[in-house]
């Protein structure tokens, strides 16, 4: 049975998300779908690009992964459909999909221009119901990608802005989620940090060494830790760090290493 | 696979949700259930009924819509099942199914006082779990509608105050729904305003001219634009139009048209 | 098709639920997963365990309740699966499952410790994916209970204060949930009141006599009742008793019972 997962910006108390769901049960009733959130703040591209990249590996190969923050629907953007891997991805063309499209070598990318999938009338406040969700649903039935439109090789990505080493040798990055625990998740790769001693230093505060779990520390401790998505992470035992320091995304991190 | 969906005031922090969908399970396990939404405002027939409305007609023929926003519960309210048009209704006979009942030219209405088709257990606050999600479980089985209780002919429905047309020409009309981006949806259908300059008045403000999707205003603007239910709505660019202008459904809607 | 229940607090937002549906959908794409909730909050044991069982008993045989809310992760807390009357709960062994556990005389428990049936990385920071899930969907797939892991005899549970009747006949109890609506539920059995006239006595004020549904009682005016799971329960019509008498689990309950 073909997945589609879900990721929006509609909340949970509007009938949009389960529109959604009756036009994909009308024409691919076998698809499965499972939401990822629909709590993206509204037109939040960088988030929901990011909270899909932390579900997104754990789906089966064919997974059709159906994105929806879309603050330029009706303008000339484009919709987009992807074979990015073993996955396919359907969404608006703003870059909610720079880290999908990154993973993989020579993503296959088609604009959604061939009306006879579309639902027959096509709002222009909508497209998640009249245009993306029937791209999911002929995906899920075995349309072939190139169906669905024509070939573009531009697709929009943001720029990201990569961790880095300074010249004297520190790790450089940034906050870029702060989960419902308030642990605040950077970009910089665990992996940089092996083998080595160090001190964190964000929001003007100083965290030494590396824990392996949040039990490793007392409570009401901060801690830092490599993330369940491999990346560097701050952290309060039994608290919320980002409350307690004030952190968002796109805080600058710094890390000092020491040869151990 | 018969689909069931859910629409409730029942937020999703308790088992209620679950319970429903455990007794479905239960009884009709093939049955694919859809959450429409379950952050109802406590008790809020008018906003269940519209948000019901919003998803409804996307979904396949057969669809059985479930709603539980039910301050009578243990009362003499009847629960209710009906046939309308192509879909099945399940739920307290409070008014919840108003729109629906009204899409469709003589609905079959029943009330659900066969015991055979209830839990053997009926508690007198919890009839989602113990009389609505069988009754939905049954359908689903093919039982017919009829078997489930006596007919009745005279479902509750809301006095709704319906738009209409001045003796100067302009419409009037009133907010039904604001949605999670603060969106103002009316009750005035947009095919009112077709082939005509406008100028919408609401809470004080004017806005002139109807846009046909946000991105055609400049960041912070607002616009009135037809929704996606093809009503007039009012919107602020890439911002949150009920808060700043405190609205909220029941917001009086008057349009002036003029010939283009 | 086997049922996997998920009860966690990882919220709605970020993308932790979706990784867990991803490796269940990818070791055993027959299952069905059903939310009963993950707005637990953070780490409340006692929250997790009493919601669990407001739901569980209505699920068929052999489903299979996954909860992760897991202070403890990465510590020695053990990671735990169980067979417990007609269903399997699987999560970490921190007393969760107390209520679970308790209703069903011997229980088989197993700690998970065999690597086979874990995801092939496992993180310090989120069994829920790399263990608990694997395990859910090993146990969905029919692999035996005690194949995951070594028997274990001595599982957490909380040590709950239960309800009594005072040496003057009145019974004393707690509250242990307030719902959405405001509904404050006890662990005091509503058998125990049968048959007799009562004054329920909290925070304060006095209720007196048990009603049999809300609507038995004018709007804004308290209530006692018997809840959906068979308990006393105070509530508001058409209003929010936790609120308006500032109630939370924990509050004790008295109720003075006379003969009728």
């Amino acid at each position: 049975m073909p997945i589609i997962t879900l990721t929006t910006d509609f909340g949970l108390s509007d009938g949009y998300v389960a529109a959604m769901k009756g036009v994909i049960a009308s024409l691919a009733p076998q698809a499965v779908v499972i939401d990822i959130t629909h709590q993206i703040p509204p037109q939040d591209l960088f988030e929901a690009a990011y909270v899909l990249q932390t579900a997104l590996p754990y789906f089966p190969p064919d997974t059709i992964h159906l994105v929806v923050v879309d603050p330029g629907v009706g303008s000339a953007r484009r919709p987009l459909a992807a074979a990015a891997g073993p996955c396919f991805l359907v969404g608006p063309d703003n870059g909610v999909f720079t880290y999908a499209l990154d993973a993989h070598s020579s993503p296959t990318c088609v604009h959604l221009d061939n009306p006879a999938y579309w639902r027959p009338q096509v709002s222009r406040t909508f497209h998640g119901r009249d245009i993306f969700a029937p791209a999911a649903a002929h995906l899920a039935n075995g349309v072939p990608l190139t169906a669905l439109g024509t070939r573009l090789d531009d697709p929009v990505r943001f720029h990201l802005q990569p961790p880095h080493r300074g010249a004297d040798g520190s790790l450089h990055g940034q906050l870029i989620h702060v989960d419902r625990f308030g642990n605040a998740i950077s970009n910089i790769p665990g992996a940089w940090l092996a083998g080595h001693a160090c001190t964190v230093q964000i929001a003007g505060r100083q965290i030494s060494g590396l824990s392996a779990s949040y039990a490793d520390v007392a409570p009401g401790q901060l801690l830092a830790l490599v993330s369940s998505a491999a990346t560097l992470e701050v952290a309060m035992r039994d608290g919320n760090a980002a409350q307690r320091l004030g952190l968002a995304a796109g805080e600058p991190v710094r890390v000092v290493l020491r040869d151990t």
